[in-house]
């Protein structure tokens, strides 16, 4: 009740402001009173490299490579090439390997106005906002107001930290929920199959305080030994299989969880209930889509472990660049419009299609499976929601393709090891986030696929194959 | 001869582009046929911001606070206050503490056209450039150039890393030149006084690998132990004296330096030659003054080197956000139009004038005293330029005045306490790189403060002073 009386007032005071602000815009622009100085050539150059035609598969930057002191390059989709992205590669593999969210730029490109952004030389040159910290107050508020209106975290009474990405901030908590000093160092686990930087990341520090320990199930009979410290990284919805998670070691007296929720959004799963745990930690990567802006936060229950968290943030990095501050600022700012309406039906809709398009493709398939993800009820959307899973994790379930990665590329597929999740070689990560081209791409090959299941392994060739 | 050939073609290539460029805005003005359309919202928002009038004692920010739903309030210099910044506030102390790089700020001022910056709501959503790596080959094309232009270090044939600020990439750096796993841990020294960043941010990773174990110059004369591996942090010029310096573990077989080159650019600096260490940090916060982006690099000679930063910066947080890469690639632009002639002319003439005040004002003083710099060749230049550091490294010289921090603060003005340097507390190291506004408070008071040097200690008075 109070989250929802919370919402109300938000919703009149961004009415409030929005009719203020819309003053503000009239008097700029039905007055006529104001004429773009300093901002056009930007706006002039930005415009230009927005116009260039890359065919719908692909788009120029602004700091794309410039030859001959010409415009910048297209960059085009995988299996796109020629000068303007117009042509198609076919002996290229689908790219269903990296989880750049290209699902979300449709979106951003339709909404070019409202989520433009001009940057004078002068901004922010300080190390600091103006309450000497490095958190902008603005987009911390922004924050909560757009948890309240998603209902997928409780934010009332937490502190927030912020990160260049969820990255920075899995190890920051890491670091802050480690013993200082202490004999016996924690034991650093994720349930398999699990995000592979969990491992990589904890043991590049090469700390005295924490270690990678692997697999938390193994660990569930341990929860008696007091003397134990364990660190429990809960990636929920799961990265790769999409499953709402709880921790494992839930009734460890000396057990604590990070609760990695980048995939708690309503374009990937239903949300059940605000997310409450001591320590969550959130990305726009996913959400917005902007995995390049390299901007996350961690909502944070003990005072004490967020003040170790701002420690690492400012003697890591100073804090997170005030450019990408401002940039999630504006997005936010895009999304809170319309209380995330918009946005997440526009991510819904692609990635509910997607997963019904695949699992229709292999449910007559004995060759392939897919996770199961049963249909659930969504506080946000207010109705039961079909599955629209990020990643399909797909399982090889002949005896002999014991090696699905090499199957799937055999056929023009790269879909990332299931072995770096901690799981079999029999499955593999297909992502679907990616841009329409990857995605019909993946789909076309894999319906080839599914549609030969007489062939003998290896007959797939990539040539032939389009 | 190399270089200056070097320098020759860019210098022709440079021209040739600007000729290109200026066909490509001349077809877009001149013609009339752009008609800005979606970034003239956010270019108007952005100049309404710009346009906010806070008495030449402040500036408001497109993300600053935003009260009553209103326009962002004015953020003013320390020491002014009220709602435009017109209100001075005389018990207020002179903030000569932080390195807050705001002498450049009237440059990018003076610069709004060539420096603005349109971001469209898609710019680089994914996580790699189209070279699948998370470095901007433009911005590292133009580092290399800016190097050749500046002649204040040698990339010809070194690898570049980029970091957020040089803050992430010296603990990048000791982290890649640590024996992976050694019984016997690298030990990071640095010839004090030194930056205490050093120190805090080496202790916060608690590695097995390595430990800071404080003054360089302790460990000369273990120089002879082939067992033991060092890692030297040397800063020329030193930060908080200005004194270039070399290694001091130069001669020890198992030392590896790294050269941390903040402020190693002409505004401060004489660049007597090219630096050529096998790794040397940059980063735009001094140079171009803008600290908040979190934008800097590293020149690094051996690939192997290399590999392990870039593992780490990748580990770290996936790189450096796209969109400080984006803002360094324009602030960097810039600066090359001229070939850097004017910042530097704009910087060093500030910074040489801040020194020639301080130390007027100081000439005749008992009580105070500064680090000696003496006038020096650059090959900048091509002159011989009188001193211009970015902080005085001030000595309370009086018997009584052990703790010249208090001395300071009862007199009207925060420095940085000398002993954070791991120098004795008669140091206060004094920031001379902030607004004019601190630059004149801080003179104003040490000119009264000097002028009263037969007052006893605690005879001064912040409310009286202004």
């Amino acid at each position: 009740m109070a989250n929802k009386a919370h919402v109300s007032v938000y919703v009149a005071s961004l009415a409030c402001s929005t009719v203020l602000n819309l003053f503000f815009f009239i008097n700029l622009y039905v007055g006529g009173d104001w004429k773009l100085s300093w901002s056009k050539k930007a706006a002039a150059e930005a415009e230009a490299v927005a116009a260039i035609s890359c065919s719908g598969h692909g788009r120029a930057y602004l700091d794309g490579l410039v030859l001959n002191g010409k415009e910048p390059i297209c960059e085009c989709n995988s299996c796109y090439g020629g000068p303007d992205c117009s042509l198609f590669l076919p002996a290229c593999p689908a790219n269903a390997d990296g989880g750049d969210p290209f699902f979300l730029e449709p979106f951003w490109m339709q909404h070019a106005t409202s989520s433009a952004l001009v940057v004078a030389g002068w901004h922010r040159m300080g190390y600091s906002y103006s309450d000497y910290s490095f958190i902008s107050q603005e987009l911390e508020s922004h924050i909560r107001t757009l948890h309240s209106v998603v209902g997928n975290a409780v934010t009332a009474g937490r502190y927030i930290v912020f990160g260049a990405g969820s990255t920075q901030l899995l190890n920051a908590a890491v670091s802050a929920l480690s013993p200082d000093n202490s004999s016996s160092p924690a034991r650093v686990v994720a349930l398999f199959p699990y995000y592979p930087v969990y491992k990589t990341q904890t043991e590049l520090f090469q700390s005295k305080n924490y270690t990678f320990e692997g697999d938390a199930s193994l660990w569930e009979n341990s929860t008696g030994n007091a003397t134990m410290n364990f660190i429990e990284f809960v990636t929920s919805p799961n990265n790769p299989d999409g499953q709402l998670r709880k921790a494992v070691l839930h009734g460890h007296p000396n057990a604590k969880a990070i609760y990695d929720r980048a995939y708690y959004w309503p374009h990937f799963s239903p949300i059940p209930t605000p997310a409450d745990e001591d320590v969550m930690i959130f990305t726009i990567s996913k959400f917005t889509g902007h995995a390049g802006a390299r901007f996350g936060w961690a909502i944070i229950k003990d005072e004490a472990v967020y003040e170790r968290m701002t420690t690492y943030m400012s003697l890591n990095t100073f804090g997170v660049s005030r450019d990408s501050q401002l940039r999630a600022l504006k997005l936010l700012k895009v999304v809170l419009e319309d209380e995330a309406r918009e946005i997440f039906e526009f991510g819904y809709k692609i990635m509910r299609d997607r997963w019904e398009k695949l699992s229709k493709t292999l449910s007559t398939s004995k060759r392939f499976s897919l996770q199961k993800l049963a249909p659930q009820f969504c506080s946000f959307s207010q109705k039961v929601k079909a599955p629209s899973p990020a990643y399909a994790w797909l399982k090889c379930e002949r005896e002999e393709d014991r090696d699905c990665y090499s199957v799937l590329e055999a056929a023009g597929i790269t879909g990332r090891e299931g072995g770096l999740f901690g799981a079999e070689h029999r499955y593999v990560r297909l992502s679907l986030i990616r841009s329409q081209d990857d995605f019909d791409l993946l789909l076309h090959r894999l319906t080839k696929i599914s549609g030969e299941e007489g062939a003998k392994p290896g007959q797939f060739n990539v040539i032939n194959i389009s």
